[in-house]
């Protein structure tokens, strides 16, 4: 896996590698929206990604880029959410085992969906000590390769990849907006537009009931993510090292925004553009829909991250 | 407007004529379901069309053939549906007026729809001949042209074009398969197929419980649409003139489908590929569900028609 920030050709190498696995994923756009909100917007639609998430773009990086003898023992990950289910996939395509931590306590239905992309599940008490010493010991007793989620060039390289088809297909962006949780996918796509399209500057896209990146990177520190309280379950965790110092390098800055503007942001999705985005993807567009002034007349690339949600629990019923 | 069962050159023109204004629809696939259903799918995403349906294909079809002189007068139909949207934007562009004839019934959502489209509502009452008359009220007064929403040559070659589009970026098609409620959609489709892929067999879907278009063909005579009980509420019109004459040439057979087939479709959809379809563009994969022996191993395009649905009432919950 790649050892250092990964370089222009790094993350056009990863593209080439990973390009049979992902799809490349259209761009929308919506003219009711744009007049809505008095710029051009295009959207990313990574929910059409494999998985339903950019996840899949990391997690084929990281697979792809072992040895033979790496693939034999496997990768392991702790995680109960799309990247345990990218990485069971990504594994399953080279014909590798994926080990999957997870809190005996998680959902029902990600069981059900790691499992259905063939990984063997190890289950954990729900806490973050067990978690770690479960994965530990996984490691240790099949020599799996460990995958984080998103500390880890390899994944960074690969989320980077979402941006860069975005730079090939559209000009003259003013913005490309990112959510952040851990980082990959923002870091990635910082890098992205640092190589592929230096005018374009990057925004992180942050909950305000969650906004350790926020702060972490208003401070210079690396804050832990404590008590979020957000719709966003995709960003709940805390930057990494090396995410956090690319996103310090390469990010205009991080905005935060409210949990009403999320679920507006998510229903005008829904409504308007006829896909299904997660909270955690369509805090981009309530980053536009709470600071319009700013974005006014300008070309804005949203990176639409996951689509999956319980379509029997949504946030306005 | 066309006065000819349109030939390969007339859907061509129409094709290059309305490029700028509509968007050409993604064809998206999911590995998922080709492997629950044994079969090679592809989605030609119309949910993704402008007002979220194809009838903005027959609609800027029909207007863009207008002369100057027919476009000062306007354009008017009766709709409270996709077609009335369709019609009424597809006229802005052209800063033609639209007259839309409704019933005073319709749901305020559809009125709000069409206003925002800039089109002139004329209230009837909820009868047909209320509506018809109306309507005839109307163009004597306006002098508009009247625009049915299929049984129009311009309108069909203008459906014509999604699936020329399929058969410019996929080959090798086995089955091409439409919704069909007034026809146009399934009519148009049929004439692409034989100009621009004459291997490829074209099948109508329809609900089991509006099942005329099905009984019209068997029995080579039109039957009313009476009574349809359906959820497939773009689906509820009998088939038209036009349309049924070239169904009758050029469609291979029209398969009837059970409610609850169009509905766990539509979930799969929503699901797995994380795009918002309605159960009228659903149907199209009800009827690979309930025929999986069939097309086994096929390559099959569905068309997803439209994506407009109420999301404070789905039929799942």
């Amino acid at each position: 896996m790649l050892n250092r920030v990964p370089l222009k050709e790094d993350i056009i190498d990863v593209h080439n590698k990973i390009a049979t696995c992902i799809h490349r994923t259209p761009i929308l756009s919506s003219v009711s929206i744009n007049t809505i909100l008095g710029c051009e917007l295009f959207f990313k639609c990574e929910n059409l990604q494999k998985v339903g998430a950019f996840k899949f773009r990391g997690a084929s990086s990281a697979v792809l880029s072992l040895t033979e003898e790496e693939l034999k023992r496997g990768v392991a990950t702790h995680s109960s959410g799309n990247h345990a289910a990218a990485l069971a996939l990504a594994a399953r395509i080279k014909g590798a085992n994926a080990y999957i931590v997870m809190p005996r306590t998680a959902p029902q239905i990600k069981k059900i969906a790691v499992e259905g992309y063939g990984a063997n599940i190890v289950f954990s008490e729900p806490t973050v000590k067990s978690r770690e010493e479960t994965l530990d010991k996984v490691v240790e007793k099949t020599g799996a390769v460990f995958v984080h989620p998103y500390n880890n060039y390899s994944i960074i390289a690969g989320q980077a990849t979402a941006a860069k088809e975005i730079f090939e297909e559209i000009n003259n962006l003013d913005y490309v907006i990112s959510p952040v949780g851990g980082g990959g996918l923002l870091s990635g796509t910082s890098l992205a537009a640092k190589y592929f399209s230096p005018g374009t500057k990057v925004i992180g896209a942050e909950p305000k009931g969650a906004d350790d990146a926020f702060r972490s990177i208003r401070d210079n520190t690396i804050y832990p993510s404590e008590n979020p309280k957000t719709i966003c379950d995709g960003l709940l965790t805390s930057l990494g090292q090396y995410t956090f110092g690319i996103i310090k390098d390469n990010v205009e800055r991080i905005i935060t925004v409210e949990e009403d503007s999320i679920i507006k942001a998510m229903r005008m999705i829904w409504e308007r553009m006829k896909i299904i985005v997660e909270p955690s993807a369509a805090i981009t567009l309530g980053v536009i829909m709470e600071n319009q002034e700013l974005f006014k007349g300008k070309r804005i690339a949203l990176i639409l991250s996951g689509g999956n949600v319980d379509l029997n629990n949504l946030p306005w019923k």
